[in-house]
């Protein structure tokens, strides 16, 4: 099976709750693809990236998906979490609207570097442009046509922060966007390396990030800005599943 | 002074994140007032309940009030969030028409033991019922008198959890209220001492307990509830003004 139908899952897992971002705290299930075009200098989930993981990608049709995560969600509906790798680059728009149907709703994060028709049926679109630390360049145009092509879903930024130059470029992103609600979330600089999810986080290092990002956005008076971290890392460490 | 619009003020701190509920992660003031009609078992704002720490609650106009927030935000308008205590039995409303007209916001952080008309003015209403752990009876009539009269703000539920009876009733609540968003959080057990805010917190317990009500929640495909930490426990301790 590998038409233009299939997509390509690295893991589904939960329900558990959302660590991240504006639906931080509420109860989902992910579904992670495999592949991605960007190469992150500090990415936490290689697992789903790094091409010498294809073997573990599984390619499964929309129905099988859906019917993984009815079984996990014990056929209640509830927030599916597509998250990847980039999984804007997998075909969804069938696995949505099999979802909506059954009382589902989704939300895809992405970076931003792929815009696709199906970004119109989410319920929440959240781009995620990775900054000068990434060692990554945004495409603009591209990434404005993901926010043009999801304008039926609510759009949120998410942006990881890991020193000054990413905080300035943050500011810059934002102030491009002045509709669109911003998240600032601290980078992890303890990813764990692909085939070890028992790797220890420097959490200490990763709350004093934290803690000088909040001081930072204060003393900028960046009020619309929200400061949060990956409560699922702060919780479990960079153990996969939860 | 000491008249009918007269605030006890326990104390002005900020801008720091909300660490709870529906606006966590954002930049806010807080204006924690003296005084509360409740004596919450495990209370971790005893400085401003106890009435042997009256003294330390000073008497302020509601200009002198805003005047404050106004010099902690750098005169730029943010959400204000009046905590106590119950900042309920407070005369807040000339205080939420001075801020409005400057562009501020308020959120109330309530119970739900006493309600006042000016809750209609507010932005969020947040109502916080007490478990059965806390020894506390709720008036349930009361309660829905704070819902009616804040009719005009958002409204939002949240319920602080120690041990399964207390979930149980979160449960019992949430079912009665079912177009209220429901915050569930886990219950500090080590809350500090009135006198000693440097008082170690076992975070390691509370995260166990937070890590049990996402299971619990999972578990009963509660999939409407969310689950969040007090952020700033686990960012700052016990630490007051952040």
């Amino acid at each position: 099976m590998s038409d233009d139908t299939t997509i390509r899952v690295s893991e589904i897992f939960g329900p558990t709750i959302q660590g991240e971002g504006a639906l931080i705290g509420m109860p989902t299930v992910f579904v992670r693809t495999g592949g991605c075009d960007y190469r992150c200098s500090w990415c936490d989930s290689m697992h789903a990236v790094d091409s010498a993981y294809r073997e573990t990608w599984n390619p499964m049709s929309a129905e099988d998906v859906m019917a993984e995560v009815e079984q996990l969600s014990g056929g209640a509906p509830l927030m599916v979490t597509l998250s990847g790798g980039n999984p804007a680059i997998q075909p969804f728009g069938p696995l949505i609207a099999m979802g909506h149907a059954r009382g589902y709703r989704f939300a895809l994060e992405t970076q931003g570097s792929v815009a696709r028709n199906w970004f119109a049926d989410l319920d929440m679109l959240v781009l995620s442009p990775k900054p000068p630390s990434s060692d990554m360049q945004v495409d603009w145009d591209i990434f404005e046509d993901c926010m043009r092509v999801g304008q039926g879903a609510e759009t949120v930024l998410k942006i990881v922060i890991f020193d000054e130059a990413d905080y300035q470029w943050a500011r810059d992103v934002a102030a491009r966007y002045p509709d669109l609600p911003v998240y600032l979330q601290p980078g992890n600089h303890t990813p764990p390396p692909p085939e070890d999810d028992t790797a220890v986080v420097d959490q200490e290092g990763v709350d004093a990030r934290m803690r000088w990002l909040v001081d930072r956005v204060m003393d900028d008076k960046w009020y619309g800005a929200r400061v949060l971290p990956q409560l699922h890392v702060m919780l479990w460490g960079n153990k996969r599943g939860v």
